[in-house]
C-alpha cells in the first residue's frame, strides 16, 4: 500500500478552503493526501469547526509576538509543532501572515499557497478587491510553491474567472472561492499522485 | 440607416489581427464598423497585403525620426493621416511603438490596443514569452483603451488561454493569437453597437 500525503493546513479565517479539502477527502478524491492537521493563528476563527466536523485535529497556535508576520517565538512555536505532524505537504489556506526564511526553509519546498488572482497579477493583500478596481474581465485563482518572495513562488496550476458586467463585487468573490473551492483539492490530489 | 463606424488600423508586423477585423467584416460579423484604412510604420510589412485583398487601402507612413516611438514630424504625419481618415476608432493591432500624448489626445477616447496578456499580468515587449518564462499556467489577451501609460488604460475585454504541460512557446503563441483573432472583432462589434 502507498504512503499517505501528510497534509497541515494553515488558515486564519472561515475555513472554506479548509473545508473543501476536508470534504474531498471524505468523498475519495484527494488521491493518497490525508489531512492530519489544522493550525489557526486566530483565536475562535470559523476554519476550526472544520476540523471538529470531519474528524481532524484544529488547533489555535499562538503566533506572538507579530501581528502581520511569523517570526521569533511564534514562528519557532509553528515550525515545531508543524514538525511534529510530520507533514509532506503543508497547505497555506488564507494563512493572513507573511512567512519568514526560517519557517520556509524548515519546510523547503513542501510549503505551497492558494492565492484569489491569477498571479502575477494582484499579488498582496485583497486581490479580489484590487482585481475588481482596475476593471479586468478575467481574473481567478492561483495555486504556488511559497518562497521568501510574498506571491512570488513557482505557479502550480491557476484557475480562470470571468467578470460579468453584471457582477458585483461579492458575486465575483463568490466565484474566485468557488473556483478555489474546485482547484485546490485538485491540486492537493495531482501532488500526493507524484 | 445607421452611420458606419469607420476603423482605421495601425500595424508592424505580419497583420494577423487586421486579417482577422477585416474577414469579419467580409463575414457581417463587424457590426456596424467598416475598416477604412490600414497604416504600417514598416515599408513592406505582410499587413499590406491584407489591406489588398480586402479592398482596403493600406500604406506605409514614415514614422522618422524616432525607431521605438510616435513624437515629432512622424507623430504629425500620422496624427494628420488619420485625421484625415474622420476614424470613430483606431485600433493598434500589433503596431510597436510608443504614442505619446499628442497623438492620444488627438483621437482621445477612441484609440484602443490589443496586448497579448491577460494584463496587468506581462505588460510591454514579448507578453508571450514573459507568461511563458514565469511559468503561468493560464495566460490570454486584453483588448483596452489606450492612454498615455503604456498597456494601463481601461480595459474592454479579455479572454483566457491555458498553458498545457505539452505547450512548447510556439504552441502557447498560436493559442494565444487564436484567441485574438476572436476577441478583438468581438469587441469591435460590440463598440460598433454602441
Amino acid at each position: 500500500m502507498l504512503k499517505a500525503m501528510r497534509v497541515v493546513i494553515l488558515g486564519s479565517g472561515r475555513g472554506s478552503n479548509a473545508e473543501a479539502l476536508l470534504r474531498a477527502q471524505a468523498e475519495g478524491r484527494l488521491g493518497r493526501a490525508r489531512v492530519v492537521q489544522i493550525f489557526t493563528d486566530v483565536p475562535g476563527a470559523g476554519i476550526l469547526a472544520h476540523g471538529a466536523r470531519f474528524g481532524v485535529p484544529a488547533t489555535f497556535l499562538d503566533p506572538a509576538p507579530f501581528k502581520t508576520k511569523l517570526e521569533g517565538e511564534g514562528e519557532g512555536r509553528y515550525i515545531a509543532a508543524i514538525a511534529a505532524c510530520q507533514p509532506d505537504l503543508v497547505v497555506l489556506a488564507g494563512f493572513m501572515r507573511v512567512l519568514k526564511p526560517g519557517f520556509i526553509q524548515a519546510f523547503a519546498g513542501r510549503i505551497i499557497n492558494l492565492h484569489p488572482s491569477l498571479l502575477p497579477s494582484f499579488p498582496g493583500l485583497d486581490a479580489i478587491g484590487q482585481a475588481w478596481r482596475r476593471g479586468v474581465k478575467i481574473t481567478g485563482c492561483t495555486v504556488h510553491h511559497v518562497t521568501p518572495e510574498v506571491d512570488g513562488g513557482p505557479i502550480i496550476d491557476q484557475a480562470a474567472v470571468r467578470i460579468e458586467p453584471s457582477d458585483t463585487l461579492e458575486a465575483l468573490a463568490a466565484k474566485v472561492h468557488a473556483a478555489e473551492h474546485a482547484l485546490l483539492p485538485a491540486v492537493v490530489a495531482r501532488l500526493s499522485a507524484g
